[in-house]
């Protein structure tokens, strides 16, 4: 088996290292000049450019797409597109939208090449060993790549989803979940830190990881972050997003889905970009004008 | 008719002016002597002590008692019930806890003396004139206290409500609504300053209160405070509660009601007291862990 | 002044009362044939199609549009587009989505046709009298369709906002408080349903209606309601949404505005639109799961 | 080692399997008398009372109470209390309030009683074997019975956690994250319900199980019972709770401590347990006042 890897970031370059384990031959592309080089190192070829990528490899061709989800994505399957020919295999394992991955699939469709989207979890490690995919695309192309799956993905670790965008709908409420997750989890860990116990939170989190209800990988990944940060003083609480949680209310939205518990951990993640609200102005200065509430000055 | 009034601080103080303007006759008590001296000012008698101000009000008696909730309320009253007489009426008109008002009553009542919940809305300026009150108490007793809350009262401001504790249960839940309105009036501003557009926040409040269906008296409040301060930029975002709305929703749980909303202002209440929160800095190493997403170090 | 009226609904019939009221000739026209005849009624003149309707009006001519947002109404202002000359006036009423006004407004500019977005609010009864309108298109045109708004709307009851899109959005963000302040109203009436206490619903809103922090239009309504239905026992709880509020999440999400009370608000319309929810189901199925906790049977 | 057992439900009866599998003497107790049979043939001799059961131990005694919260146990530890001697201990594994156990911790220590407050997660299965625990009490004691602990939990599957209380306290906030990771939970595998899509709920939690970054034990969990009822037709969506959640957000409002996510999730509990909302009804009420909108009738 032999697969293109155009993406040798965090995540395409530890695919790489996990294909290369499973002696698939990789032939690699990154705009990065470094990366190409590092690459090789893994018993990868690295590629030139997309055109060089496609030419070393014998059709039907697979490749797989691993850069940032929107214009990345976007502008590689487009050169993709006028490079392949019918009966390739594009898959993008990035985070794309489904609604794009859709609109994709049907392009390359209408040019005879198949398109998978492979949403890809289980974070760096999972792309190193033993990831996690939820893939859709044309049930009948599928077995051809199934067992690329089956030497990166942990064992049952991957799933044929349905139709093209399904696997990125799967990986897009995944996400969404994690948002919720994650949430609760921090909500826990700040209820404790005030409650006048002096809880040790690594090893709260290393108990709770040992039998009870709430273990989960999650909660493994905050054993070992408190155990190299006790009160994670070192960071502040800013919680950034990449977009997949916010897709998951706006699905809901569309699909009257009451998502309760997820909106409010993606509306926390906004809140914490901001020092001071608006919001809270307001509320403090109605307080006052009723009340006469004190407010904080600036 | 005559009332004694015991606490002159901001509600105390207006409510008697409030009182003399509809010739009711007040003798007045607060801990401060200034505020003695001051409320002659407005006609009324300055009694030196609360026994003073028991032996200057001719039996049966009405004490309106003006103090902050918790220990001042419950040490008042109790020091009221070893001056009083039977016959004698105690309104409490502070926000006191529900709970304590059915236990205070029921404590009164084994006197003799009869007790009155007293929730009082309509901030400082309806303390002053044309204020809002939701009365619990004995229904048969009720009519006594009538002519007085007809006169401080705005006209159909006042309600009685059933046995005691129900006053202040209804006042509870008006501030658990009033938490819920503010909020959502603040996330409207919040969204309006962050569009892009370059609204005018004062002349949309006060367009809003012309005709629009969330005209409401906190939206003219919006508007005044807007007109002082476009922007609220002096003032910080910190929502300060004094916990009414958190009994909303303590309430709300144990009888199963859903409150979602009035729930999400109070958190978002707590949130804005915070500078940095416990629960961002776990969902931030959580997202470093699995994904190398970085943090922002403090 | 005259102008065009396309939409003879609940909105668009008496806004031409209103009009006519204030000596404004109308021409109307509806697809449904019943609607031309009864604006005759009123004294406005029914046009047979929207041709007959601008033959019918001089240039420059103004023309406001009724008809429900999405496809009516793009439908509506793209035949307009052909049928008009420049410096016409087209104003868009409805609740359009307010990237559909840039995007309209964009398109009809480039003809020379000028475009207002008029979010319009105070509901049937405001469309009949003293309205409330937030108007979004071209400074220096504004001029000449402000004395219909002079004259239709409440005083003091419209804005012109800035340019095009301004004022949908602007209503949008209105109909988000809306939501958040109707679901908190809700949420306390249901307190006091489970109270225990016995609480005349009308009575305690007409009360709260005078003098307290939370009168407002909104609860004034509350109280026609409960006054015809006392426990509101003839409805179902099931609470439908246009769209709005939807918007104004999604919107607060692409701005990353934290809007908690909004969305639970609108997350709660959801819930209210199933009889029973997957998630619900999955959550029972798990406490069976780890606890054994009884699941209810369909 | 020896230990008395009282409560013989789902919980204790396995507790007593699990510990009986580790050598460990059991003198069992429970009102009912089937069960009090049923535990000798797990290798348990019965006890006929409390008091004959504290009379089969030799002091120092080790007693664990797994009766319900609230009544149940007080009364056993009340009965206890008179029964044992100084220097005995009693283990409350149940999920008794933090502050119960405070108070009771308080009264035994007087006479020279240890208490213990150990929270157990795990649900049955834990308790049969491999449980996880998190134990409050006298450190200076705690060496005693951590070898029982030892036994019967999970490797690392236990933690001395601090002063009495502190046990449950942690038990009660494990349970909060747990109503929030449920919740995401669910509302993910309903928006897959929604979708369109055509997922395969048990496939798709078994493949989120292999290598995702939401794998965890209520996903096994899911994944078991999706694999018996696919789309959990069986049963309702009606969420019950036992208080922990509840305790949880109490404690968080206690502490100004934001956990909009695990409130939201207790909100859609009892949201669960509705089958028509007033707060529904009042909003659809006010829709139609202002609007006309049509209600869903009776």
């Amino acid at each position: 088996m032999d697969i293109g890897m155009i993406g040798l970031g965090k995540m395409g370059m530890n695919l790489v290292q996990n294909m290369r384990d499973h002696d698939i031959d990789v032939v690699a592309y990154d705009l990065n000049a470094a990366a190409r080089t590092t690459v090789t190192e893994y018993g990868a070829r690295a590629a030139a450019s997309l055109k060089d990528l496609v030419a070393a490899l014998a059709p039907p061709r697979t490749i797989w797409v691993m850069v940032p989800a929107g214009t990345p994505t976007e502008q590689t399957i487009s050169t993709l597109a006028e490079l392949l020919n019918p009966d390739d295999i594009v898959i993008d394992g990035g985070n794309s939208y489904y609604q794009d991955s859709r609109r994709r699939a049907a392009a390359l469709t209408a040019q005879g090449i198949h398109f998978f989207d492979a949403g890809t979890s289980g974070g760096m490690a999972g792309a190193r060993q033993n990831g996690n995919f939820m893939i859709g695309g044309e049930a009948d192309v599928f077995p051809r790549i199934a067992p690329l799956f089956q030497a990166i993905a942990e064992t049952d670790g991957y799933l044929y989803t349905g139709p093209a965008g399904s696997g990125h709908f799967l990986k897009m409420v995944h996400n969404g979940i994690e948002y919720g997750m994650m949430q609760a989890i921090g909500e826990g860990f700040e209820v404790l830190a005030k409650s006048g116990y002096d809880y040790d939170n690594a090893a709260v989190a290393k108990m709770w990881n040992h039998g009870s209800v709430i273990r989960s990988w999650l909660m493994e990944l905050a054993q070992n972050a408190f155990s190299t940060d006790p009160e994670l003083s070192a960071i502040k609480g800013v919680m950034h997003s990449s977009g997949e949680g916010a897709w998951t209310v706006e699905e809901a939205i569309r699909l009257h889905v009451p998502t309760p518990a997820i909106s409010a951990a993606l509306m926390a993640r906004y809140r914490s970009e901001e020092p001071d609200a608006m919001t809270g102005k307001v509320v403090a200065a109605l307080r006052n004008q009723f009340g006469g509430h004190a407010v904080d000055p600036q």
